[in-house]
């Protein structure tokens, strides 16, 4: 799978890396990544190329694990490391998201209800409102029957991609979830948000009374995330 | 925004300061504040002001960031610090209320749902007995149709004051919540039971049986909160 | 309150006292007591007294706060100390029980629900098996209506202790539960595993169905708590 | 119960011995294990013998606690070491299922509500794919009625495994499970992964809802555990 002709597309700003690592340490340390999601960014400087870890859990993530890839999912220069087998659902999200430069695959505990049930998951919280317009449900059945509920080819992420469309988050049907965004301090706060406004839509369902959603209309993207970047970031990395 | 006219309302004793900061870390340390709420105190000497963190994470907030407003919300001494957008919910809340010396604004979660459903949130438990009266929900809805469901301005703000009435809480749907009280250790007591109360009303409903609320005549507001102040502060501040 | 006239009932193996302090940092640190539950023992050479820290949140407790109370819950050798204004629940406990060795009062957050519905909390899980026999529910309606629910005299406590009857655990509607055992351990492992079923047997009741209770021929007295009481207390002490 | 006939089947790898204890200490970490749940391993030079701790509680096993055992669940050099009284679990587990090699019994929370009803314990997400199959229910009334529902003997132990039968999880009414696996992270994996989708699945069913579990041909046993090992024996045991 390694294809040796590949040439990087060059370094990355240090500051930059150690966020997308920063990323996979705060998912994982407020639970929305569990031993086995990823964070990748797209290469700042090349389009077609981009950053993830090698295949390691979330929390234990460094500067050092960080790969360039294709996006076909290769990798540029694997050398002895191995890359998560379903990094397809990656690169899949930069050919088809030109407006995507941050992707989070996650096991959200909470996120797994709403894949599993005709429930649609929508926001109720001003924070999560990037939720409004709803989440598509990708099912594994519609692509192959595959053992695991694994994506782990370029035709099973293309299709996942397009069940995406133009929305921030997707389900995976009995598995997680699929999160974008233009940068990572954002794709961090949707994935993290997903699994809070989840948590609350559960209980607001669990009083058996009409919601009243979030409106479309009353969308808001967030215009900056730098205080809460900040905290996330100390509470997670430390210092 | 920043009015060069105003002079301060002069210093404030460094014991208060450190309370009105112990309160932003305890309320993040318990999860009632997330990466964007705020906590407040009027000034002492002035009742025509109020003392707020500049714009921070409420978990990462210390003496230094402590600025000075008026109750139209404009900062006394802004400098270089940005403020938080929301400020005016504070404000407004001190004009409106004579007797509050402390305000929340927070995205307490367990009280999101409440605030998208016709379901009331009432006191269950006696440490919450301060919700026997009931919680009033602010719509944004009936101001004026904003993008975030974010309050910015005074108007604004003094229509969520005159929705919060007599009461120590209102809910704003979709968003979270306004706490006063007068003084300190109370809003933080008042905030945290908030959310505890709102997660047991949420497991007693959903056993379909009558719910024997506390009543309005068996109120009480504690006569001294030392003891459980003492043990906030330990927990989030350490020693 | 205090009577001079009362002499102490003697000092206290440090280790019993140490147990007691342990107990109260134990169940702070499991979440069962809040910043106002309490922890006592009865007085090993003296039957007619009772040890309880001065008023103090729990998980703030030390060696020093320890002190002496008769069965009306007069303290022995007050000097400047404050005790907390519900020691009668534990007074009229240990004068109603010769059995009861050790009490709790807390506010079992989970616990709450229950005791303002008619929902029963009863045993689901083995562990919990104290619980088959049921909870009686104390309601301060049926004394005198009192502004916060609280017991602060010897009549009230007698009622309550006529509702525990002969069980280890009665509720307080609107407030927490009353727990008694022959001894801490087995007090904080009731304490403890009341509000962990409380929770079981929430999620049992969402799903609908038929529940298969612990009947009380299943019932049994663990005969050693040793190994978890060194869990409990290396968790919550350190060491 | 010690047999003094009873020879040794010889040391183990010193990082196999490391493992089992931390298999306690992770599970404990994650709260699927209380003070008194166990792990064993078979042992790795003769299939008759098995690896467990004295009787400790799991958060507190050290290497210096594991003890061998005979598949009848005598212990090969019991000193003056306590035994847990229900360790024929494990015994006959073994003796049952050549194909396993390490046994967890827990009190796993959330697996308590699923035992007491007849609401079926099933896989909704992949990462617990391996309860597709289902999970029988084990009820101690079938055996004989028993205090505390304990196994505390080789014919009670035989009657679980044969209701545990060629699957990896059998419930226990009214105590907890029985997981079983080829090894000891994969018995891991299927402990803590038990209790998160039983979570998952109780919020499922709240929404009142048709459900899609995952099939039994989306089954997978994961290839390798290396990555979340790593990272659970980081979380649970340091460094």
């Amino acid at each position: 799978m390694s294809d040796t002709t590949l040439s990087s597309a060059g370094p990355v700003d240090a500051k930059l890396i150690e966020n997308l690592v920063a990323a996979s340490r705060i998912l994982a340390h407020h639970g929305v990544l569990d031993a086995w999601g990823h964070v990748s960014m797209r290469h700042p400087s090349n389009p077609q190329r981009y950053l993830m870890s090698r295949a390691r859990a979330p929390a234990m993530v460094s500067i050092d694990d960080i790969m360039e890839f294709d996006l076909d999912s290769n990798p540029v220069d694997q050398r002895d490391r191995r890359c998560f087998l379903e990094r397809f659902i990656h690169g899949c999200a930069y050919k088809a998201r030109p407006d995507v430069n941050a992707v989070v695959h996650s096991h959200s505990p909470t996120v797994v209800p709403f894949s599993v049930t005709d429930q649609p998951l929508r926001a109720i919280s001003s924070v999560a409102s990037f939720l409004a317009c709803g989440c598509p449900v990708f099912d594994f059945h519609n692509v192959s029957r595959t053992k695991g509920l694994l994506i782990t080819n370029n035709e099973q992420g293309a299709t996942l991609a397009k069940v995406l469309g133009e929305k921030p988050v997707a389900l995976m049907r009995g598995h997680g979830n699929l999160v974008v965004a233009a940068d990572i301090p954002r794709v961090v706060h949707r994935a993290l948000y997903t699994e809070i406004n989840a948590k609350q839509l559960a209980t607001a369902l669990s009083f058996g009374r009409p919601i009243k959603y979030i409106a479309e209309d009353e969308m808001l993207d967030p215009q900056r995330l730098g205080d809460s970047w900040d905290v996330w970031k100390n509470e997670a990395m430390g210092g």
